[in-house]
């Protein structure tokens, strides 16, 4: 891309960001990059076409991450402990752009809003299955593919909000954290715990 | 609440979310309930206002949650499971404030973001110490308490973006489903996933 078409592109996430996108006129990006209102036309078509480039620069992280961990193989349990490191690590390096998607995307049009829809729904769909294999093959235990998988994107997603940089955890730290509670659960074995097989359910 | 104060609250909850928060007006709120813009002002003092007092409904309601489970007594993880089913109710239940809370948070002027962010951040000191308590006890397994506890707070508040309450899974079901992920975790006792204990880690 055009290195012009790319500053804008920063531009208009940032300020998505910061005054929310039904705020952000054409005017404020133009300004932010040095352009007459006029000039920016030349590059993008509309403060749409800009959210739906947004949006779908980080979907397409999201799945080749995914590709890369289905090329190296292996069990199910490595490959969903892989995925969840790279989600993380996908959060933490452009939370600026999920803020930006989880915050506005019901504001895209419907015809583009359905094309974000589709492409996280793939990625869904992708873990969901991964967590199906485990579970077909009693790698996993028996839980519920949809619901485990959207557990994980929940833990994932959610540090958009609550990550930073400064913060007390790397994302390193982070993935090996949601690693261990998804993958091995917060109860100890033989713990108190783990005689109440669900706990909260008895009467 | 005077009924009328609640009808104007309802409505607003609804067209933030319909609309976000910057691009509705007081206007827009006025004609929802039938009443001059004037005349509205005679119940809420603002925009700002108004979002203020949705955001402190939504917690109080997870507080009161945690209060009743605190009352109630238990081991950790019997308290655990018992929050994360309540959380996961009150998501379902209050989806649309929710999506106002999560999505025009940022909105909100600094001394009332303030206000938000320390009713949020006592809830998820509330989790955390629980889950500290369990890990003290050797009843949780030894992970950092503060990461396990934004793990369970994301995959549960990540419902407001997927929940349907004509979707395939009732909020008990999507609570059961939460418990044992992150309770019991993914991995089959004994299965092939168990003999790797930090899948991913190795080389």
């Amino acid at each position: 891309m055009a290195s012009r078409e790319q500053e804008i592109l920063d531009a208009a996430r940032k300020l998505f960001r910061q005054k929310g996108y039904y705020a952000t006129t054409m005017q404020d990006i133009a300004e932010a990059v040095g352009l007459q209102k006029a000039s920016l036309y030349h590059y993008i078509r509309s403060k749409e076409a800009l959210l739906l480039q947004i949006a779908g620069e980080t979907m397409r992280l999201f799945h080749a991450e995914l590709d890369r961990i289905e090329a190296a193989g292996g069990s199910v349990a490595q490959q969903l402990a892989a995925a969840i490191r790279a989600h993380v690590k996908v959060v933490a390096e452009h939370q600026e752009t999920l803020t930006v998607l989880f915050r506005e995307s019901h504001a895209l049009p419907p015809e583009h809003a359905e094309k974000v829809r589709g492409e996280t729904g793939r990625y869904t769909r992708r873990l969901t299955e991964l967590i199906a294999r485990g579970v077909a093959a009693s790698e996993l235990r028996p839980v519920d593919p949809g619901a485990a998988c959207l557990a994980i994107l929940g833990a994932c997603n959610w540090m958009y909000r609550w990550y930073s940089a400064d913060g007390r955890l790397t994302p390193q730290q982070i993935g090996d954290q949601f690693v261990e509670v998804i993958l091995h659960g917060l109860l100890a074995p033989g713990g108190a715990g783990r005689q109440a097989r669900t706990p909260g359910r008895a009467p």
